[in-house]
């Protein structure tokens, strides 16, 4: 193993910590740690693991980190690599890339939000291989996108928030939403425990029959029908635990998303994709629930590869 | 004027087509045109104004090309160049590029959207110097949004077509709205003649204290904020006809329309720009109405600096 370099990747999510060691997704170990609510408490085991990875296989030559987020991913200032307002309050202000940082000393670390890192993840690959401009969609605890435009990660003002776009209201539904800053805004109506709350069953357990599959489906589409109006992605990557929970079966939520995007659309704007359906436009994750671990040894990756000598004259 | 390049460049929009000549919004002739219904009568006044440049100033470099759209912008594609799906039915289909190309044949030619050009000129000249990421929105006949990201105008599967946004309605509005393809989505409840479908007048003549300008302002700023939520821009540029249309004041609607993307955002997001309410974050373009044509020219120069010998070997 000591001829190909090794990184270390890390997937900080609300719920779990998904943590990897390797060159790809094909030469990977995994382990998954609880995020609970105390960053430097969940931290420790995912430090050890990644020492115990160095021991068995090689020291790292950098590591990859996405973040749920907001994050902070601007270099100058004095909150980079910091969560900022996320609602799950031990994780605020939480300094997860210094962390990293003092564990792992003088090594490149790449930094991003999980869904960015995801897309990386897909785009070197997964389902965005050779797409330049696409769109990464994770459904869960939340509702976030990875952006790439032009071939790189979207940041901006911050970075892409597009779990909180504000849709239009189906007639009749009067569920005020979740989202403790917008209610009804996409991720207040159709993340997990938007479903949950709305039907008192967990997306896992609610009957494929049941209304709010269809109220979710329709309300994703609309949001989805935005991004492609914002950003015109070259495909759009949905993934996460309720495109893919139990009873409905993820074929089902896919169809009943792709014809409502259509819908939605009205027929405005034209393209080969849409005219077939959208059956390889609005597509599941080819790494599936590793998107995000995969592109946090991306992220490492291109931090490597960012201190090579070569690189000094390149376009980057 | 011999030494410097000379360009021109044509800003195609629905009501009338600006064209100019010369090397940057301080060196520049300029002339506007009745788009009409009638693209090939239209377009003869067009080239018979930018050959008399060339007899009294020397010929153009290349020529840069904003056009309003949809437009196809993929250079493989059989129909590349041409305007599409617009309700604008005698420009349906067509062939703007081609006509300039057949006209002014052998020299390069820029190509993108009406508004993407307008990014590019607020980017060299204006509002956007130093920006990587950002959006210019124009609200006149339509509505639509030119995107740069990294540096460069964002394209995808089409391009970015954000007039079209979906958004919550207001309570108590029932206006339909007028887009032929979505009825209330943002252009349909917003532009110059949604405004004056909705209230019998023009936005030039609505009294300032009419109660369409404080929907207007709000349904603007659901959409800048899902523009925010979407793309994270480093800022916005807010230009056409509507956010200075005269009884209002354009400082007004600026005012009204800051104030509400603050509240559709919710305190979620965090960054100085909102902090210090939105004032240097959502501005009127520098270059005024000029945006667009000085895009033009911009994009004509782009496409005779892609034709240099040393830009053989540089990022592009």
């Amino acid at each position: 193993m000591n001829d190909t370099p090794l990184f270390g990747g890390i997937e900080a999510g609300g719920t779990k910590i998904v943590c990897a060691s390797g060159t790809d997704p094909e030469d990977m170990n995994r382990a998954e740690f609880p995020s609970g609510n105390d960053p430097e408490a969940a931290l420790v085991p995912v430090i050890q693991w990644l020492r115990g990875e160095e021991k068995r296989r090689g020291t790292f030559r950098a590591l990859g980190i996405g973040s749920f987020g907001p994050v902070d991913l601007a270099p100058p200032s004095p909150s980079y690599g910091r969560i900022t307002s996320t609602p799950k309050e031990g994780w605020r202000n939480a300094d997860i890339l210094g962390a990293f940082r003092r564990a792992f000393p003088g090594i490149p670390m790449g930094f991003d939000t999980d869904v960015n890192a995801a897309a990386m993840g897909e785009h070197r690959w997964g389902a965005a291989r050779g797409l330049d401009s696409f769109v990464y969609v994770t459904m869960g605890t939340g509702i976030g996108a990875g952006i790439m435009a032009g071939g790189k990660p979207l940041h901006g003002l911050v970075h892409p928030e597009a779990g909180h776009l504000r849709i239009p209201r189906l007639p009749g539904d009067s569920f005020p939403g979740i989202c403790p800053f917008h209610g009804d805004c996409w991720e207040g109506l159709c993340s997990g425990p938007a479903i949950r709350e709305r039907t008192g069953i967990s997306a896992e357990n609610l009957p494929a029959d049941h209304e709010a599959w269809k109220l979710t489906a329709r309300y994703t589409a609309l949001a989805l029908a935005n991004l492609v109006c914002a950003l015109s992605p070259r495909r759009i990557i949905l993934g996460g635990s309720v495109p893919r929970a139990g009873l409905l079966g993820r074929e089902d939520f896919f169809a009943m998303t792709r014809k409502t995007v259509l819908e939605a659309l009205g027929g405005y704007i034209l393209s080969p994709a849409l005219a077939r359906g959208l059956a390889d436009y609005i597509v599941p994750p080819l790494l599936e629930e590793n998107a995000g671990v995969c592109g946090a040894l991306a992220l490492a990756r291109e931090a490597w590869s960012e201190t090579l000598p070569q690189n000094g004259f390149s376009s980057r």
